[in-house]
C-alpha cells in the first residue's frame, strides 16, 4: 500500500462528529499526504478514553466541529514526510495526545514530558505546520483532535506525536498504552515510586486508577487501598491488585481519617485519579508524615482550590502532579510495551468490550453508561 | 573531670528564664546525674537561634517557667547513664532539639527523621524517662526547653537526642549545625537537590535561607534569588552565594511572577525559610512546569491555609515539606560537620558575633533588632 499511496490523497472511512453529543457517523474522508515532519498513520484498532467523550460533549469548551475524535490506538506507518528520519513506512507505532519534539528545554530535561511544541492542545483542530486540517469531505475541512484523530482508518500526525514500537507488540492489546492506561501505571511507577512491601491507595477505580493499582502490583506493593464512590468497582479491582476497599460514603469521617487508621497513621503513596478537588485534597492528607508521597492525576475543574493545612506539608509530605504518567512518549511507550511482552504488565484486563468500527458509537454507549473499562474498536471490521 | 563528678549531682552556672520576656539571671543550679539512656554534657559554645526567642516570650504558647533555654550548642561528654553505649565521657558532641531513637519506623525509614519518641515537644519541660527534670535550685526544679537546655555549663539529654562528631572540629564554629543552619542546608541538599547550574529562589535571608542559599552555591547552582522584604539583607546574601535580589515590595504584580519574567518560566527550586504562608504560595507558584520543586521550611502559624490551584500542581510541579533539613542527628550530622572540615561549607560568615555567657542577655537583644545571624556564647567566659 505504501508504495502506491505515499504522497497521494487517501481516500478512506473515518467516523466524523458532526455535532456535539450526536452518534459519529461513518464517512468517506480524504485524508492529504504528510507534510514536513508530519507521519501518515494507518490505524488498526482504537479504543475510547473518557476524554474523547468529554470534548464530543462539548460540555464546558468552545465547540470544534465537524471534527475526527480518537487518541488512543495503534497502527502503522503508511507515509512520511519531508525530514522525518525516525520513522519508515512499515513501522509500527503509538499515537499520543501529546508529543515529544526533543529539542525544547522539556524535552531535554530528565524531569519532564510537557514538550512546549506538542504538548496536549484540545482547542487546535488543525496542524501546526500550515495550520490547517488533513481530513476533508469533497472540499469542506474536517478538524483534527489532539493532534491524533484515530477515529479514521488513516489519519496524519506531527512525528513527534508517534511513538515507534516493537513490531512483535499485538496492535489490538497495547493501543490501549496510548492515554489512560500508561497515565496512571507511570503515575506510580514514575512519580510516586511506592516501595516493595509499602501500602498505596489509590483514589478512583476507572482504567486510569486501575492502572495506578496495576503499577502498584508490579511495584510490590503490599496492600493497595482502593477508594471509589461506587462500590460496584471493587470486584474488578481485586483482578488488579487492589487488596482492600473503602467507600467514603460508608463512613461518617473524613476518608483520609479512615486511611489513617487502616494503616497505623497514614498510606505510604496515594495516586488521586479522580480529578475531584475533595478527592485531591484526601488523597494529600492520608499520606504519612515523614515520607508519604501523594500523586495528582486527575484533572480539576477550573474553579477548585487545592488547600490544606501547611503543617500538613511541613511534616514531611510530598505533593507532586503528573502528566500522561511523566512519560515522553517516543522515549518511554516503547519500554512500557516491552513490559507488556515480557508479562510483567498485564494489558488484558483493561479490554472489555471490542466492536467494529461500524459500531463505534457502541463504544460510547458503554463509557456513558460505566460498563467496563476499554472498548477495542476494529478498524477492519 | 569526668572521673569525679560521674554520677554526683553537679552545681554550674546556668541563665534561667523565671519568667517570659525577661532578662535571664545567671543562677547556680544543681544538675542531677544522667539517669538510664541519658548522657550528661559538657556545655563549651552555645547560640541563639529564633525558637528560643519565640518560646522565651511565651508568645501564643503555654508559658513554662522557670526554664532554661538554649538548643544551638557543641559539648563534650561528662558522664553517661545505663544502658548508653555509643557515646563515652570526653566525646565531644551536637545536642539536638529533636531526636533520632533509631527504633521507630520514623527512625528506620530512609526518607524520615521525625522519630516517634523523640521528634520536637516545646510543651515537655522535663525528661521522659521519670518525668522530672534534672535541673534544681535549692530542691525547685527548673524546667528543661526541647530536650536540650544549653544555656547551663551541664545539661542531660537523652542520647538520642546527641550527636557524636569529629573532636578535631572547633566546637565554637559547628555548634550552629545543631539547629537552625543544618535546616536550611538540608532543605537544600537534601530535599530540593538543585542540579548544577540550576535557578534556585530562596524566600527569606535569615540564618535558615542563607544556609538554604549556602546549600545551592554547595550544590552548584547557577543563579540564587534571594526574596525577602528587607532590602538590607542583600549585600550579606552575596557572600553566600545569592547573584540576585528580588524586593516583593518593589513589584506591583505577584512575586511569582515577577521570578517566572526573570527566569524564563519559572526557577527549578525554591525554599521557603519565612513561614509566612503568602511566602509559602509564592515559593510554589514561582517554580517552573514540569520540573520545579518547592520545599518548604518555615514554620506557619495555626489557622494558615495554603492554597493553589490544583493545575499549578498538575502541571508537574511538586511541594515537599522538611524538618531539620531531612538530617537524621545522629546518623547524618556527622557528615555534615565534615562537610565544614573539608571547607566545603563555610560556618564563618554565619557567626557575626560572640559573648560570654555573663553576657547572654545581648545575644537575645542582637536578635530582638535583627542584628546580625547567629551570636556564638562561650560558656567559659
Amino acid at each position: 500500500m505504501s508504495s502506491t499511496t505515499a504522497g497521494q490523497v487517501i481516500r478512506c472511512k473515518a467516523a466524523v462528529a458532526w455535532e456535539a453529543g450526536k452518534p459519529l457517523v461513518i464517512e468517506e474522508v480524504e485524508v492529504a499526504p504528510p507534510q514536513a515532519m508530519e507521519v501518515r498513520l494507518k490505524i488498526l484498532f482504537t479504543s475510547l478514553c473518557h476524554t474523547d467523550v468529554y470534548f464530543w460533549e462539548a460540555k464546558g469548551q468552545t465547540p470544534l466541529f465537524p471534527r475526527i475524535f480518537g487518541h488512543e490506538a495503534g497502527g502503522i506507518v503508511e507515509s512520511v514526510g519531508e525530514g522525518v528520519t525516525d520513522l519508515k513506512p512499515g513501522d509500527h507505532a503509538l499515537p499520543v495526545f501529546t508529543g515529544e519534539c526533543k529539542e525544547c528545554r522539556h524535552c531535554k530535561s530528565e524531569e519532564s514530558n510537557m514538550c512546549d511544541l506538542l504538548r496536549i492542545n484540545t482547542d487546535r483542530g488543525v496542524m501546526i505546520n500550515d495550520g490547517k486540517s488533513r481530513f476533508s469531505i469533497n472540499g469542506q475541512p474536517i478538524y483534527h483532535f489532539v493532534g491524533t484523530s484515530t477515529f479514521s482508518e488513516y489519519t496524519v500526525l506531527h512525528v513527534g506525536s508517534v511513538a515507534k514500537i516493537n513490531p512483535a507488540a499485538p496492535l489490538d492489546k497495547v493501543c490501549v498504552l496510548s492515554c489512560g492506561i500508561s497515565t496512571g501505571l507511570g503515575a506510580t511507577l514514575n512519580v510516586a515510586k511506592p516501595k516493595k512491601g509499602s501500602t498505596v491507595a489509590v483514589f478512583g477505580l476507572g482504567a486510569v486508577g486501575l492502572a495506578a493499582a496495576e503499577g502498584a502490583r508490579i511495584a510490590g506493593a503490599s496492600r493497595i487501598i482502593g477508594v471509589d464512590l461506587n462500590a460496584k468497582r471493587f470486584d474488578e479491582a481485586k483482578k488488579f491488585g487492589v487488596t482492600e476497599f473503602v467507600n467514603p460514603k460508608d463512613h461518617d469521617k473524613p476518608v483520609h481519617e479512615v486511611l489513617a487508621e487502616m494503616t497505623n497513621g497514614g498510606v505510604d503513596r496515594s495516586i488521586e485519579c479522580t480529578g475531584s478537588i475533595n478527592a485531591m485534597i484526601s488523597a494529600f492528607e492520608c499520606v504519612h508524615d515523614g515520607w508519604g508521597v501523594a500523586v495528582l492525576v486527575g484533572v480539576p475543574n477550573k474553579d477548585d482550590a487545592f488547600k490544606t493545612h501547611p503543617m500538613n506539608i511541613l511534616n514531611e509530605r510530598t505533593i507532586k502532579g503528573t502528566f500522561f504518567g511523566n512519560y515522553k512518549p517516543r522515549s518511554d511507550l516503547p519500554s512500557v510495551v516491552e513490559k507488556y511482552m515480557n508479562k510483567e504488565l498485564e494489558l488484558e484486563k483493561f479490554i472489555t468490550h471490542e466492536v467494529s468500527f461500524s459500531e463505534i458509537n457502541k463504544a460510547f454507549e458503554y463509557m456513558l453508561r460505566g460498563e467496563g473499562l476499554r472498548c477495542i474498536i476494529r478498524m477492519d471490521a
